[in-house]
């Protein structure tokens, strides 16, 4: 077992990588203060994992809420049924919420646990790649408003985190290509060693192999927590996490949530990012096709959905969170392992990119 | 203008109190980062105040939100309003949240700063006694559950509150007492020289003497300044402040949000309070008698109301905020001007003041 600790002061927390983390003694244990948990899962996750869990929590009162699954849900009316049973178990301030599933699950559990009784602990066990390289580090919770992705939500810290890469086995493909793109973005922003060894590595990635996805997870959350640690509330280099993300939330949201996976939307996105950067002549056509074909390595699509226009970027991208005094600010490469915020492009080039990326 | 500062680190924020403070130039303006602003009133105080507060922010993108009144509305739907709102006009995350009116607007309004993009800021600027001298104060914010009262929320803190006393001028008499109710609970839990004050100009606040007023505001904020930088997050002296609130709230709640006043309510359970607190023999008959006599000449309720029993408020008190691992803790007296919290009281003297109090 590996133990990585996220830097933030009095809300540091400890993330664990590993397999079979369930059975560890006293893990889980050493960070709930109460004696009752509730424990939030989806109708996917819930078959598989919900009874080890339980097992490893005997001892604790249990609540149980089962969500339906998929980022369709990821809304107030979902979140809703957390505080119903919380209130209707009668869980006070010292309760423990644990998060097991994706993101979508972690992010509400999150937020649930942010705003129940102005504040209560919780635990993240994520069990998909994407969420367990992202979503799991940094704090980050929410859920979507129908003008916007992740619109609604709190920066608050979880006790720990567990992850399990021994969940991963039961991941559908099409998740597993969706995690690696935010391993990929990670090599993007800030590590272009790590960009050449996913190049290498990207067929053991895909067939998870264990040293190799163990790798990638550590990797990947060190860079992250190094960000977070930086800038917790996004007032600076955190912003730099969301490459890709600007293209890829409106992607998302013109689909309909759920529709494309949000790995997918990052994927095309950040290729839509990489020819931006291009057209500003920051990187080069080598690397941008150098990325392209990492992004694709990876099964993911590199190139938005075929009916969507500019104009609909445009109207989704304004409400973008980096927006400032209604100013649109994209992460940009110059270079690959090097990336900025900023709202310094030219115009004509993100028409041209924005136009052009339906082939 | 009288300016106290709420001492909280870098969540630290003045409280301007005085009269026509909207008119002082670049007051608000020092407290406001961006270009845009949101201020969220109700239908009772727009028509009041609306227009003086938009002129005071000549020079600033303005979106209005007027929400219906009262705390029956003091939930996720109404909240929504604001959202939308937000979105609508695409609000960034430099947008200030302004928050015109009573405690209702001032809870609801911080916790959609707390809560849009994962917190913007906002300004308070009650305009109730009772929001003047508790809810503005302290970054208490939140909605109701159908299972309990700001059962969601958030602690978090304004940029600034403003205290107009002019705007007190259009209070009705009810609301009066409702606020001086919170008053004098800050002369029981910590202060007995403010409870003889109180006893001796209870007629002059009551006819809101502006003298009176002004010091009885200054008095009050300055002791929940004190308690909550002590304790922002309630882990001990701020749940003093609850003093009288968890019988309240199972009044509020049992009665229908808005049917009695926040404030009447807790004139009611500060005398359960006192009568349980007398019961344990913490404190003397004449002090019971005493503080019985300076509700009542506030013009608040001492007894709950005639339909509730004994069983409503043990049902209605289990969800209280301060229930930890299932123990009811209440805030006592053990002098006049000395509360404690406690769940070292005895069970029968709980019962037999729960089936006394309606006379």
């Amino acid at each position: 077992m590996q133990c990585l600790n996220v830097d933030l002061g009095d809300r540091s927390y400890p993330i664990y990588i590993g397999s079979g983390l369930f059975e560890k003694p006293g893990l889980l244990a050493s960070h709930i203060k109460g004696k009752q948990v509730c424990i939030v899962t989806d109708d996917t996750v819930a078959p598989l994992y919900l009874d080890a869990l339980e097992s490893a929590l005997s001892g604790y009162r249990i609540t149980r809420v089962i969500l339906p699954t998929g980022e369709a849900f990821k809304n107030w009316t979902t979140l809703q049924q957390i505080f119903d049973a919380l209130l209707t178990d009668r869980h006070d301030r010292r309760t423990t919420l644990i998060a097991l599933g994706g993101g979508v699950i972690g992010d509400m559990t999150g937020f649930a646990a942010a705003c129940y009784q102005r504040g209560v602990d919780f635990i993240q066990i994520p069990t998909t790649l994407l969420s367990q390289v992202d979503s799991s580090v940094g704090g980050k919770t929410g859920i979507n408003h129908p003008a916007g992705k992740n619109m609604i939500g709190a920066f608050y810290q979880p006790q720990a985190v567990l992850i399990d890469t021994a969940s991963l086995q039961t991941l559908p493909p099409r998740e597993v290509s969706a995690g690696l793109a935010e391993i990929i973005k990670y090599g993007f922003i800030r590590d272009a060693l790590f960009l050449t060894w996913l190049e290498s590595n990207m067929p053991r990635l895909r067939a998870l192999d264990p040293g190799a996805v163990t790798e990638a997870i550590e990797r990947s959350c060190s860079i992250k927590a190094e960000v977070v640690a930086e800038d917790e509330r996004e007032g600076g280099v955190r912003a730099l996490l969301n490459f890709g993300h600007t293209f890829g939330h409106a992607i998302e949201t013109h689909q309909g949530y759920g529709v494309w996976l949000h790995g997918e939307a990052v994927g095309a996105g950040m290729v839509m990012a990489l020819d931006l950067s291009a057209r500003m002549g920051w990187i080069g056509s080598d690397e941008l096709a150098r990325g392209k074909d990492i992004v694709a390595s990876a099964g993911l699509p590199v190139t938005p959905p075929q009916s969507m226009l500019a104009a609909d970027f445009r109207r989704l991208m304004a409400v973008d969170k980096k927006v400032l005094d209604g100013q649109l600010r994209l992460v940009l490469l110059k270079g690959l392992g090097d990336a900025i915020v900023t709202a310094d492009f030219d115009t004509t080039a993100l028409s041209d990119c924005l136009a052009m990326s339906p082939e």
